[in-house]
């Protein structure tokens, strides 16, 4: 049976080993992913991105369990958990163990942690094909989760449908100014470690924040139709838009509080997506956003083919010596290439 | 008086204008920066970084103003913060506010926030070209702080001569995964907040993950001839090559405790770089890379200059529609623009 036809069918061994394969940015593999991407595009994708501390890898662990075990939804999840540590040592693979103790034994829970090597374009790109794997392989919900609270993390974590921003109480001065920023791409926020002191702190800070972050929707709250339901609101503008304000969520996740109601949350806000027509326009988001990074890894692979290693080696030596500034050292690898392209891909020395 | 001039005097208000010319990528800027490139390789640029909460900027500003106060090195210093929250918000802004109050007065300390706008290249070129100019204008240490703990301020932050990594006590469970990741890039480690209850833990952790992140320093620790001096270790290996083992310095910032220790080790870390060839293949490192994201960018922009846009988009559509796959698309596209540009650079129809 072909690689394709199984990973359609869910095969686990199959998926692994694609997902190494895509991993490794291996010719094959993107063969197969062209083959699977008609199969795509019916996951849910939620993105769980935080600081460090505030406990997202076990909130993770307890929705995926929640999905798991709630009567209603036995859905098919899969985890990518974008791990910055993995570049230098085994930080993926010490995940993997950690969680495995909840989640294993579950057939239809598919974790799997990603070492963030290379480029940060190389993450979000190998991140986009793991998401299109477990897409194409049935897997209807599909949990992204950056740790760390780096810009890189928050933009793989805003391409998916669904954005968690997990917070939690006392974690010092300096990520007040974060949150301003990341509330930003919130579209459900947790404040973890609620049974913690000085939650209400956080949660009053939180909001304030929030309605820095979302000015109009501040305005539109006091004088639009608001239909809020407890922490809840969806608004209508006079333009007929429908405006989501990010709900907040507290959990306690190693006791799995809150869980239920942070899925709850989740859920409403796939509804909104789908009513508003904003679920197709973060599907269009993410992949023009793959297409340009896909085509800024060509280009860059073509250029360097074309620029023969000794004259690159002494333009770099001449930028080292003050000889040439950075942009004009570009400017003359660039004009190098362009005129040896046309005559048959070679420096010819003009 | 020409603008290049009056930076390179180190006139505030021109190095002000022409940071803010480079943060919005104005052509004229690139001119400018040309000129100045052949007066820059004198500063130590200095990464610091860390996860939020371990009390970054506090540290930036006592080692400012220890620099600052203390009779042997009364140097010129300049602060680039690179705070992700700017893209959203005002972070950059309310950064700045807060750290004027110790450092404000002194024309000898040039602090300047760097909203994170754009791409994650746009990021480090910015946060490169600001450091030309400083450079440039006469500032001998650049200090680089990078609010967050992600991938591309680890990749920022390696970029300098000398990489500090700031830690603190008890800052919760998923820390650890990225202290792994985060010290094999340090030069130097600082403990902040060493006050606080639970830093020999961390000491104990940083240690043993430091072996685990230098295993070859550590066989040449027991074999090799050691230079220790306290907490400090330049040893000589068998390859007459020296190895630089990062060491550990605690520091309560908000009290100044530790700070002259801090600069103690920066600057043996300094004479190391020196000495052992380091500072110059440091200095080459940055400049290529420097290098690959002009080219990038560069060629990004020649591309999307040569793809008419309706038909950028009719792609977009056939990938929306899983009509093609991203991989497909690109070489589409790319093909377009290759058999396009000997022509004229002009989209035939052909």
């Amino acid at each position: 049976m072909s690689l394709i036809k199984s990973v359609l069918e869910g095969n686990r061994l199959s998926i692994s080993r694609l997902l190494s394969q895509v991993e490794n940015n291996s010719p094959e593999s993107h063969a197969v992913l062209a083959e699977l991407f008609p199969h795509t595009g019916k996951a849910h994708l939620i993105g769980v991105t935080g600081a460090p501390g505030t406990g997202k890898s076990s909130l993770v662990n307890q929705l995926a369990l929640h999905y798991r075990k709630s009567d209603a939804s036995r859905k098919k999840i899969a985890i990518i958990a974008v791990d910055p540590s993995s570049p230098f040592t085994g930080g993926a693979v010490l995940g993997d163990r950690v969680r495995m103790r909840d989640l294993s034994g579950d057939d239809c829970v598919f974790i799997r942690s990603m070492a963030s090597r290379g480029s940060l374009g190389g993450i979000a790109q190998t991140t986009a094909s793991f998401t299109q794997v477990f897409d194409a392989a049935g897997f209807e919900i599909i949990i992204i989760e950056t740790v760390g609270a780096g810009q890189s993390e928050v933009d793989i974590a805003r391409l998916a449908h669904t954005t968690i921003v997990v917070e939690a109480p006392g974690l010092g001065d300096d990520i007040q100014a974060i949150k301003a920023g990341i509330l930003e791409i919130a579209d459900v926020i947790v404040i973890n470690k609620a049974d913690r002191p000085g939650v209400e702190v956080t949660e009053r800070a939180l909001r304030s924040t929030l309605e820095l972050a979302h000015p109009t929707k501040r305005v539109v709250r006091h004088h639009g139709k608001n239909m809020s339901t407890g922490d809840y609101s969806i608004t209508q503008t006079d333009t007929n838009k429908i405006i989501w304000i990010p709900p907040i969520n507290k959990t306690v996740a190693t006791e799995g509080k809150g869980i239920a109601e942070l899925a709850e949350s989740i859920a409403k806000h796939a509804d909104h997506l789908r009513q508003s027509g904003d679920w197709a326009a973060r599907d269009r988001a993410r992949l023009v956003s793959e297409l340009d990074a896909l085509i800024r890894e060509d280009l860059m692979s073509r250029f360097l083919e074309n620029i023969p290693q000794a004259k690159y080696d002494e333009v770099v030596e001449k930028v080292l010596n003050r000889d040439l500034s950075p942009y004009e050292a570009i400017k003359f690898l660039v004009n190098l290439t362009s005129t040896a392209l046309p005559q048959g891909e070679r420096d010819d020395g003009k």
